[in-house]
């Protein structure tokens, strides 16, 4: 498995409207077991992203589906930044599919 | 929901074998809605958990139960420490169970 940590900054102001965004765009891609969008409880602009894919690839080619391209487009206004992103790997756990 | 983003560092060498104990005790616990156990892939011996709950105190009340309380301290020996802990506040995405 291939996973991501990512924590995003919105500008200011715009937190509840990029996770708007963010949800609206979140439905099945292929080889994605898990993602999950948050807030930072004690940064006003920071949203968290973990993410759990089948491997790197499908991650990769997530990035080019018509409806992920939109979002980027469309949040790419409202992103200030990115303060970090984390890759892991990981082994297990609960939640997530079977197989 | 509330959520945890945890890096912890095992003793030198023994990372697998406290993946093999913190696998082997997530299970389903009451409230948790994912539970992911991860290495990190350039840091040999450091782990990322990172966790979705219902609420804190789901959470909070995992840390009691038996088969928990068993693993950790079956692992304490074996954690050289907590590198970072972070809160957040899941509010979607795809993978966690409809509710």
């Amino acid at each position: 498995m291939y996973g991501l940590i990512g924590k995003m900054r919105a500008q200011a102001g715009k937190r509840d409207e990029l996770l708007d965004i963010l949800l609206g765009s979140s439905s099945a891609m292929p080889g994605c077991l898990s993602y999950v969008i948050a807030r930072d409880p004690v940064d006003a602009d920071a949203i968290w992203i973990t993410e759990v894919w089948d491997n790197r690839e499908s991650h990769k080619a997530s990035l080019q589906l018509p409806e992920v391209q939109a979002a980027i487009k469309q949040a790419m206004p409202i992103i200030a930044g990115f303060d970090s992103s984390t890759e892991i790997e990981p082994v297990g756990g609960f939640g997530l599919p079977a197989g």
